[in-house]
């Protein structure tokens, strides 16, 4: 199956457990690779649950909470090690080239490759990267520092041809990418075969939705609306609500919420704070509201099946 | 028993594998804390292995490349979450304060502790820390950055005192602490009791030599001499002698001679290249040389135990 997957490699919030690392998730669209966060640990983490490391060309940085960011500079450092020569491609506030100017310097050498960095906008939703496999929009969200979800959204796929129509209308070879993209044919008497005939319905386009650190946002629920995945943070429960609005943080309860009024497909939730040993009661909490929850764990790995257009 | 034991938390090189973590030792010298080297991950290591995270003091910063202080930051922030009053002492070349300080300021609260910089000497040997537990030396070694090791020698223990020693004299008892501390008795007839008469010998001082990321520096045995335990840097084996030269690192072998010069008490191995995925070939190569050799491991713990002078 081609690939649509999300793998969890930190749930931790602010301070990190025995059990907990902090944020790191990596998307797997087609066999292109994302970064979603990078808290201190990610590589290693990427190590033991056998993430391709050095394929990753994005890394999408929330906001510059040390949680969500400190295991940058170990992985850039890496990356030196390894003598990369790709691009790498860092989507974050603008201060954090700045924040890691002297660490980088101190390396020595020259990076063997470029880091291209790509400064958030933190007034309005955006399209960041439009690429062959997958759209990336950043959607500012409300938290003690200015901080962005991301909403990935797969690339239309290639059409699959259905061989015995194109056998019935004698389609010749060199029609058949305008095909897969989704042309009509027209024969040599300047007969119109709708693509529809030649084809098999389109694949959905599948969706993830990265929203951590951030105050309850109802508005949001219109962008995230149908995603197949939802990860929204749910760093305390219920009976915390104030706390979660003083820091600006969401409860199990809002996250659940959220998915419901945006009809996720399926929600996750992390960035549990330190005070939960057992993750229990959140999860329960979310799953009154949303049935279909699932609390993240270190290693997790969750596939968005592709499903056919009716 | 009183503690002088050495928790191992990261015992891989520059790159990280999915067994092995970032350079960090932690000294529990009669229940105070040391950290020695702060790799990236460092604060998830001492959570896991159930090290007493706020009550360190002092931390010592070999040299600054990133395996051996990235993880410093992280550790930064969490005390500022937790609370932390106390002072922290870091010892490190001078540049790490300038390194860190945009991300330190931008915790955009003051911290609530106060960290002092003891920058070390690179050009001689000094003592850094001379306290009711332990002094600290810095002992520079060569390396591609500035780089020091440290020898920690336990500070003298108080005297044992006999009982009927003390009977038979008639002591009073605002005498005890002086004769702990070593002084002789006079007794009213103005006669000298020895202190030997009066106490058990004394206890042997314990130290621990941390030695990482040098070429092999045979000088060196001599501030070593009789350390209990050599924790010395085996980048490499012993085919790769030419290599470890070229990067100012050391085998096995050479790790294993420097435990024989110095005629230490037991070796201690690490800092293994991410190319050995078994590190059987490190050890056997030591224990040709110095037979009471161990090859470092997460979460091993070294226990020195303390033996009466005879």
């Amino acid at each position: 199956m081609i690939p649509f997957e999300i793998t969890i490699l930190g749930t931790g919030s602010a301070l990190p457990t025995s059990q907990r690392y902090h944020t790191a998730h990596v998307l797997n669209v087609r066999e292109r690779f994302f970064l979603i966060d990078c808290g201190e640990g990610t590589q290693n983490q990427m190590r033991k649950y056998g993430v391709k490391f050095s394929r990753i060309e994005h890394i999408f940085i929330s906001h510059l909470h040390g949680d969500h960011y400190f295991g940058l500079i170990g992985l850039i450092t890496s990356y030196l090690l390894l003598g990369r020569k790709t691009d790498l491609h860092i989507y974050s506030h603008s201060m954090l080239p700045d924040l890691l100017k002297p660490q980088i310097d101190m390396m020595g050498d020259e990076l063997s490759y470029k880091i291209i960095w790509h400064p958030l906008n933190f007034k309005r939703s955006e399209i960041i990267l439009d690429n062959k496999v997958v759209k990336v929009m950043s959607i500012p969200v409300q938290h003690r520092f200015p901080c962005c979800a991301f909403l990935f959204t797969e690339a239309p796929s290639d059409l699959n041809v259905r061989k015995e129509q194109l056998e019935k209308y004698q389609v010749p070879l060199t029609q058949i990418y305008n095909i897969k993209k989704g042309a009509d044919y027209i024969d040599q008497n300047q007969q119109v075969i709708p693509n529809s005939e030649l084809t098999l319905p389109a694949m959905k386009q599948r969706s993830y939705a990265f929203c951590t650190d951030t105050a309850f946002m109802p508005e949001l629920s219109e962008l995230f609306e149908n995603v197949d995945l939802l990860y929204h943070e749910a760093t305390f429960d219920k009976t915390n609500q104030k706390r979660a609005a003083e820091t600006y943080h969401s409860t199990a309860h809002q996250a659940a919420q959220m998915a419901k009024m945006s009809n996720a497909g399926h929600l996750l939730i992390g960035h549990f704070s330190s005070r939960y040993k057992n993750i229990d009661k959140l999860l329960n909490e979310a799953r009154e509201v949303f049935e279909n929850c699932t609390a993240a764990n270190e290693g997790m790995v969750i596939q968005i099946p592709q499903k056919r257009l009716v």
